[in-house]
């Protein structure tokens, strides 16, 4: 596809000003921009690490912030480029144009197992050895990769994605175009256990699971059900891979939560609050809209609105940078403090 | 069910005096105190955070602890109500009373392919899509959810319950009742390399993994088989969701392992530890019986029987949440020490 | 089998002496020294915490490191021996030797299903309920166990081996004699979402997941493919369970990464590096050649190559640990701080 054609498929409200065709190179693909050869798209953003590398690129054309420094880079290299306001929105809407999505078989494959009170909306595409139980409902247009396990009562609305060999437990609700990926677990029983002098005995688990619209759930994440009420996941949040989200977690819209976070039992997160790798966060911990828990942090207690918090127990972000520069200091400060002590003697 | 016939499927031990009836409410389900309805059956025990909203609870009925200031109030917002010894242990009770589980369908679904050598006892459940191989033993009333597979030398004990696309590897034993949730492994390899000049040289891991009656294994948990000898986990232990235990671990009775534990090669554990979420072992790693460790901490070294720990390297409990408050405080620590130095030279 | 016939199974150049065969006991198997019968071998090697026990052990026979001390003792005590240069590696092999991998079942079975556009090489092995995707190719000699996923588009060189229920996704590339054990992702879609008024915007991964030569993917571990480009796992690296490695991710030879490791995007590893359990590298980290991170420690920036670092963030790892001390005793520290103010006012 020429450079030009390609530009005809972006968001028009996007556009920067006039792009600059050169030769409106035919494009293949796309790569970053120190790997890119001729026939392929690149971007960059403001401030972004390769910036110094764009007079040196083989790229075939590139889409530029507003930097009348970078774009003249640009022209005197010999490039195709066009300014847009968020270049790299825009290099998502490229990869969808260079790269479109295979067309998914509709129908439903002969080794598929679907118990006949199903309910299966027009044009689902069904694969391989995929399991739908009793009196569980797909909705329109949805896709079950192979090897997919929907138990009884699971509920999917239009344009689902489900990946192989994904599991959705009882009492799933999937709003409109959830995306669950491979091996994920949804709606699993919750870690619910009575101390009894038999030992741990089991709660049962009978709530709901409730993906919002457009919730993805990463690769092999599990997202529990409560023994009561529901777990909620927020319209639009992201999940990223090996996620734990324990019972009767509710979150906001919009959130994303980064690779291996655990969020235990009862925590509520507002709107579009970020949690970053590793982090965790204890029974019943809140964080505010638009809070943002660094790596690695745990959280007990109430993150406030908006406040960046980092480290464990989760301090403010500013607080634990200056905490953790010191602690890297404690030996020297412990000897002065001796040194202190010996002459006070 | 009319709350005056729950009641007869509890415990009697557990009462803790006679029911203040009321109306006798028909209930059909359960829910937490503060968004429980007339037909839901809800519970209160000392301390819970929802005491103060007893006064408002539109629940239909409850399960109270031997309170008599909240049996008053329940009396006066004309709910009725039990007292209980242990309303959460009666409430788990209720649960599966008014939740009851489906029935699941006895014998053997076509799509599953069960190696002719392979031993299955009287009234299992093995559905659709599942595996099992070679020499296998399934007992008696056993349950292998869609997709699971059992690959060759594989043993459970009677009332086994193994959840969708769960595997288990060679070399596993589990005990009667073990329930193994959707997407875990069980006796997968030990993560076992001899260091060698030409790169890393795998040891062959041909011992077992034992898991003792009443093992819980939650959704896409991993336990690994070691090279000789045995991983054990011990009867009633439970393990939530995204745990990983290495080759040669070994447990006692009645433990139980939050999320995201990873416990290295060799640990051992009494009986009944308590590690909170993300908690790490190191390898050969000891917790004494009833110790505690709470979440991310790390553990090196051997905490003794009933211990408390956190934090990484792990200190005593009450250690750390002092140290953690100096922490906190340590650039005016550093502050107050340059003064004085300054003040001293 | 002998135990002189097992010696001649060992690499000829491992041996550092003669065998002392006693009575050249018959052995079936293998276990811990602790643990080992007549007809069970075993090892030590230098400094091996059981070493003390050799006297005890009821063993049939042993593997030794160069240790006259141990040898005695071993004579004294009527084992069989022989002294090996590196006695683990020689317990590796006799363990294959002792213990034969089964015979794998070559041919496709009836269940599984198998795009017409697939190419399968030679000798392979297909088990139930496998899925094969429209042009994958599986190498010759591959193994695909029950329930394996390969989407389109996936390329497996000769001699791999895929467990149970693990899913290769489109573009996930594969060297020779690699291991992805059950439940594991490759190449699933990176997270990687533009942020725009309207929410998170799906950023399409077009790019390949490489595995280079003889690497293993653990149980339940994911490695995503990023937006453009590759993510590349050099040759002979060793990945544990329950792993992350995000999109874009480029580590050398021969490096081992424990269980729960986490690896944001971009980050690069250099040839040998270990990170232990539950580390986590932020994006774009680095880790030079040979650098190890100890458990649970978070890396930003970037690591030397040869260095040893911990902690979060991480500093050396000698530092570190004269850090920690020091925070264990941050409550005294306090007070002596107070008690030199109050003295200073």
């Amino acid at each position: 596809m020429r450079f030009s054609e390609l530009l005809a498929r972006l968001s028009p409200g996007n556009a920067a000003g006039e792009p600059h065709l050169a030769a409106d190179p035919e494009l293949s693909g796309a790569a970053a921009l120190d790997q890119a050869g001729p026939s392929q798209l690149s971007f960059l953003e403001a401030g972004h690490s390769l910036a110094a590398q764009l007079a040196a690129s083989g790229a075939g054309a590139l889409l530029l912030p507003s930097d009348p420094a970078l774009q003249e880079q640009a022209t005197s290299a010999g490039l195709a480029w066009v300014a847009l306001k968020n270049p790299r929105l825009g290099f998502a809407e490229a990869l969808e144009a260079l790269y479109p999505a295979r067309p998914r078989p509709s129908g439903i494959h002969p080794s598929a197992v679907v118990d006949p009170s199903a309910s299966l909306g027009a044009g689902v595409s069904i694969a391989a050895h995929v399991v739908v139980g009793e009196g569980t409902v797909v909705g329109e247009g949805s896709t079950l990769h192979p090897g997919v396990v929907l138990y009884d009562d699971v509920v999917l609305a239009e344009g689902c994605e489900i990946h192989a060999n994904a599991v959705l437990h009882p009492g799933s609700r999937l709003g409109r175009a959830c995306v669950v990926h491979s091996n994920a677990v949804v709606g699993s029983e919750g870690f619910g256990f009575v101390p009894t002098a038999s030992g741990w005995r089991k709660m049962p688990q009978t709530g709901l699971v409730v993906l919002e619209e457009g919730v993805e759930v990463g690769c092999g994440s599990t997202i529990d059900r409560p023994s009561v009420g529901e777990t909620r996941i927020g319209a639009g949040t992201k999940i990223d891979n090996l996620v734990h989200i324990g019972h009767g977690v509710v979150t906001g819209q919009g959130c994303a939560l980064a690779a291996q976070v655990g969020i235990a039992g009862g925590a509520r997160l507002g709107n579009g609050v970020i949690l970053a790798g590793q982090v965790g966060l204890a029974n019943k911990a809140v964080m505010g809209d638009r809070s943002i828990a660094s790596s690695k942090s745990g959280i007990h207690g109430e993150v406030a609105a908006g406040e960046v918090v980092s480290g464990y127990p989760a301090i403010p972000n500013r607080l634990w940078l200056r905490c953790s520069a010191a602690f890297n200091k404690l030996p020297e400060m412990a000897r002065t403090l001796r040194q202190l002590s010996r002459d006070a003697s």
